[in-house]
């Protein structure tokens, strides 16, 4: 059980971490985040969804943000795309990447998109299709790997089901995310051995939640494990907002600390993050959540 | 690398939790949490300190505290106690165990206690010869094993020549903490490692702080490597007053929740825990920043 030498985080702030924003956050204030993000040596930075404005309003100017950003090089910068109407959007958008979006769990898939998971993946077909004609990756999460909200334990061979047909239908990365942040290490072992004979650890994307405290002793599991890519979300972005301090997306900060106390490199200035993660929480005007980030803020104020 | 089969919760909420509120604590809430904790299952209660009320005005009452709660038989009920004087208060006070204090960080226990560590030590050998006699277990915190806020990293011998001293004084159980949050696994490994030759791992006591969100990944890890005794503060009790959302001790109910995923028992109900936390927000009328408590708070605001 060997750490990896490095570690790779697409940074979901800009997407992922506002969605759920119940105020509007100006087209400028997004483009400025991302740009401070880009100077911090992501990889790839998921930076907004060509989803209908009517379910998800706050990401309506998607095409401003991506036309205002300023592309650094060597960072992917990519979307998520529901159907083939997002993805002729995303194609003017010129993203590097796009991100198709179902569940293991049915019940969340038929409460989040109205569909089963399997009209979810019918309906990415001509999707991926399009991307890999394009030349474009294709990142497919699935939500609810280890428990749902209405179903509860989600049990591995369902995630493995998804997984399975995900692939037959020609995405090119399998992102496993615990939306309710209901995993603890053992669940890591689980789920890296079940999509294995698919998807090696090394490939293997985790999206993990840190609503019970446990993001990092999965990440430190996951890594155990062979596992290099990591989600995370700045400042811990994406929590509840309508209940203050319950959290949500890992934040960046807290991996990058884990991270550089175990002695593994992520390529990811800290310090730019938790500028970035000020950013926002000034947009925003509420605290962020993220530990390291309010033990940086404790400290500034003490 | 086995996990243990069962580990033991120190739940230090009354006494590391309340030391440093502001606001006055009235002694009959005190009690009722303590009552509240001890219908819990917990091994241990460290209850309060025999201290002095100038240094620590919220924990003046420690006589009135012990006097009135109602002792459950299985539980122990500790009280920190600094000198001779704290020893002979808690003798009068029926506690089952003390506890003494002292630093790895030379500037940090100069800060803290206004003496060097040897005059901590030199202090002690009084107290722990006197519990000895009257056959009363000593445990010996030492603080900053990880991290200084003055001197920063500190390095594991310096731990080690403290915890060889404290032995060589007599006392019974070696609880390493973590003070400032700072510990990663690795720190884990370091820890275990250099105090092995007389602390074996399943007897060592870890105390750590969530701080940047890192404390169950080294409960995680340290039971990896055989440890199973470890402090906890229901609903995070011990945060820094003054920064709302920073965060001090380990949630009790978020190591519940580890080791459930682990199928690790620990004997304690995590439903009590959770309403001896609810207890002390109401008393304290301030959120509380454990995570699986906030967690829990806001699905049922939801």
């Amino acid at each position: 059980m060997q750490l990896p030498d490095s570690i790779m985080i697409t940074e979901v702030g800009p997407r992922d971490g506002l969605q759920n924003e119940p105020e509007q956050v100006p087209v400028q204030e997004k483009i400025d985040f991302i740009n401070q993000l880009s100077a911090c040596g992501f990889p790839e930075i998921e930076a907004t969804a060509f989803v209908s404005p009517r379910w998800v309003p706050q990401l309506a100017d998607a095409g401003e943000v991506l036309a205002g950003i300023q592309r650094v090089e060597g960072v992917a910068y990519s979307a998520l795309v529901p159907n083939i109407e997002g993805w002729e959007r995303a194609q003017d958008g010129n993203v590097d990447k796009i991100s198709v979006f179902t569940a293991a769990s049915e019940t969340f898939s038929k409460r989040n998109t109205n569909a089963t998971i399997e009209e979810t993946l019918n309906r990415f077909q001509p999707v991926v299709h399009a991307a890999r004609e394009a030349g474009c990756p294709v990142r497919a999460y699935v939500s609810c790997v280890v428990a749902c909200p209405f179903e509860g334990k989600i049990a591995p061979a369902k995630v493995k089901g998804v997984v399975d047909h995900l692939l037959d239908l020609g995405v090119t990365e399998i992102d496993l995310g615990d939306t309710i942040g209901m995993a603890t290490p053992s669940d890591m072992d689980a789920l890296v051995e079940v999509v294995a004979d698919r998807v090696p650890p090394e490939k293997l994307v985790l999206h993990l939640h840190d609503t019970r405290g446990t993001a990092l002793a999965c990440c430190y599991r996951a890594m155990q494990l062979g596992v290099r890519r990591f989600d995370a979300s700045c400042g811990g972005l994406g929590g509840c907002p309508y209940a203050p301090g319950a959290t949500g997306n890992l934040a960046t900060e807290d991996l990058l600390f884990l991270a550089r106390g175990l002695g593994i490199p992520a390529g990811v200035d800290a310090s730019g993050v938790l500028q970035a993660s000020a950013m926002m929480e000034r947009s925003l005007d509420r605290p962020l959540v993220g530990r390291v980030y309010r033990a940086e803020s404790c400290s500034e104020e003490a």
